[in-house]
């Protein structure tokens, strides 16, 4: 007898149960279907990577979180996202590639964060970027949030807004308030105004040394709201003279606009000007999108515009624009709120019995299924029928056909549909539409 | 500016280009499509375990290869397959779970070996197995030969033949002969007989001690060739009278005779009792497949019977029966032989393109076919249509839309067929229908 170890998943890490793990997967396929839909390559690089180019750019937190280690002569680390590995694949294949690029993404990433509820260690990020050769067109910027849209339409978790803004407007006015020296630091206890509150922002914008007047002005500006042609307006008004404000704003209203050019329904989309992102990477459009009914849990897809995919690696300027969905977050915190979609539990569409010891004709009769298009499971173990017609209850395969001694006589099949519980006997041909009408 | 790191990807671990990145996928897709159509539950374990558990059972070479690492108080594993996780996951949610639990999983799995052409550090493994609970009906033997029969004739590589044996007469037959003590040595070297050939397995049985007498009834036995009803007749013939030996001649005959009926046709698959495989883990039916055209390049997809899944993590006898396909060396493979399937390599069905500065037309045309299901990709950056044209030929993409001031006066789009290079001017209606056809 071996020695006993007792199984166990380390925590942070998802291991879902197979009904969970169909839900999830159901989520993932419809995200790469709209991915696909709109021309983006597939891409998988590898999860790990040497310590030197992955950590490239990396520093403070971030590098805090990889998991690093030594194997042979190399230091390896374990990708903690998908966009570091992306500059490196497009900086050794530059030529080899057609821009604008265009690529999909979804895999796992690892950060080794404190343990707990609702954040994970490993986990599923969903992204796509679209890369230019030295220049990439601003339309590009509105193409984006229809993707989001056709996304979150399909995944049916009720009505949800993305959320635009342009951080050239708040480079600029921060240049006009004399703060660029700070203003990454400004831009992050800004984004934390959701979090934290209009009252600690304040505080926390005072201990940076900002002044009351410089204070009130970014409160000002950040509090715009309204329609995105209203907050067009009132940027407008502001009469702001910078620069960078000035191209910023004339940015976000030509994004704006033609964003429903693309399909995108007006009350799904507007103006944001709190959000910032916490990234320094990001220079244009800023994108984050949330459920309606559901703010508290924060922006479930969100990305940008950046300048320069991949410095670290290359003197080119690829320019782009990308959007990440954190789905294992994503799918926790909709698990935990009950509102996943029950559509489609079951993996087979039908189990199929013999009553007693028709096995053989069992097997034959799957065959066919199977090749009618219908995922079908035999149930071959010696068990009674009540347990066999357990199982697809435990299952939720959604029918039953049942081969006994009599349907063989007349040449049909009974057909049990599992949710109703009615049962009829049928030719097997017959069967098969009403199966195939179901799904 | 900042320092250039050189951009580069570790070896052994393969990272693809798009065009080869969507071949792969597609057969990813179709192994997926295959084991969701026989009824398999999706599963998704970590790639990260605690060395405690993954290394349960590990030892010797394994152990070895295994990159491992601390982190934090915890020595962690990057798996190694995917058995070993199932066989966690099973004994961890074994009260959960409805059986004979059937469930696949595909993933990445790492092995630290020496790099070299065709092997990989980090490759995909597309695994299926049944697990039964305490029993598992030997009916799920002949099953597994159908499952892989649908695959690889979905994948399109030639001919193949399934290859099946079962332990049990190997085991019997070295008892009958006083090998039992070295059995997992002989066989192990009975293994390599296509690799090394007949001489070199004579001359590795006599240094391990083996006797004339028992070598020359080891590779008498090894020899029996013929259709499956010819070899179980044969094998009766021996007349051995040792009940493992008789125990594994009924079952191969029974498991023989019914993948018949599960569809698999006479010449795709045979009894080839050369075939051990190396691991201890097996009881039972074992099974390796080979292309016919290709037999250099080893089997395909393996796997076997085994008594008990996971003895290392639970008392509860859980047998099972399985197959693995090693899908990035097959890709390396079918890639360097120049046979993979070339029908779709695009993932866009049409690039939409403004003729000069159409650009919001494009777009309005683009969403109409994405609604009817087309994959479609805009583009939008300002370059002249040559480069446009270029770009869908660099990406395979089949049809080109073209939208000019010409075909808005009409009413019109131009559909340019990529392939055959023919350009017509159709209504939006007929270009979809038309791109359809064709997909």
């Amino acid at each position: 007898m071996s020695k006993i170890v007792q199984p166990r998943t380390l925590s942070g890490f998802m291991e879902l149960l197979p009904k969970e793990q169909i839900l999830f997967n159901n989520m993932k396929e419809k995200i790469k279907a709209a991915y696909e839909r709109f021309g983006f390559l597939p891409l998988d690089t590898p999860v790990v990577e040497l310590s030197e180019v992955l950590l490239a750019k990396a520093g403070g937190e971030t590098e805090k979180q990889i998991y690093s280690f030594q194997k042979g002569e190399h230091n390896l680390s374990l990708r903690f996202d998908l966009t570091v590995p992306l500059a490196k694949y497009v900086a050794m294949h530059q030529g080899e590639l057609a821009f604008p690029f265009r690529r999909y993404q979804i895999g796992k990433v690892y950060r080794g964060e404190r343990a707990q509820a609702g954040r994970f260690r490993e986990f599923y990020q969903c992204d796509i970027d679209i890369i230019g050769d030295e220049t990439l067109s601003l339309i590009y910027d509105s193409e984006i949030p229809s993707i989001i849209y056709n996304i979150f339409k399909e995944l049916k978790l009720g009505d949800f807004t993305i959320c635009m803004n342009n951080r050239k407007l708040l480079n600029g006015l921060f240049a006009s308030l004399g703060l660029s020296e700070i203003a990454s630091d400004v831009m992050r206890i800004i984004d934390k105004l959701e979090k934290i509150g209009k009252e600690n922002v304040i505080a926390e914008l005072k201990e940076l040394g900002v002044s009351k007047e410089a204070i009130d002005k970014v409160m000002d500006f950040i509090a715009i709201q309204g329609s995105t042609g209203e907050v067009i307006e009132a940027l407008e008004g502001l009469q702001i003279q910078n620069e960078v404000f000035v191209e910023g704003l004339a940015q976000l209203k030509e994004v704006t606009e033609n964003v429903k050019l693309f399909g995108v329904p007006e009350e799904n989309f507007k103006i944001d000007l709190t959000i910032a992102r916490g990234l320094d990477y990001y220079t244009g459009t800023v994108y984050e999108t949330f459920l309606n009914d559901y703010r508290q849990i924060g922006s479930i897809c969100s990305g940008g515009r950046y300048e320069n995919l991949a410095e670290f690696y290359t003197t080119k300027k690829l320019p782009g624009v990308g959007i990440s969905i954190g789905l294992t977050r994503l799918f926790y915190q909709l698990n935990e709120l009950g509102i996943l979609e029950e559509a489609k539990k079951s993996i087979s569409d039908v189990l199929v019995v013999p009553a007693f010891d028709e096995i053989k004709q069992a097997i034959v009769i799957s065959n066919q299924l199977r090749e009618a298009g219908i995922n079908t499971e035999s149930y071959l173990n010696d068990k009674k029928l009540k347990a066999k017609m357990k199982y697809a209850d435990k299952l939720d395969i959604p029918f039953l056909v049942i081969i006994g001694e009599e349907e063989l006589k007349e040449n049909l099949v009974s057909l049990k549909n599992m949710l109703t519980g009615e049962q009829v006997k049928v030719s097997l041909e017959q069967a098969i539409n009403m199966i195939k009408k179901e799904r």
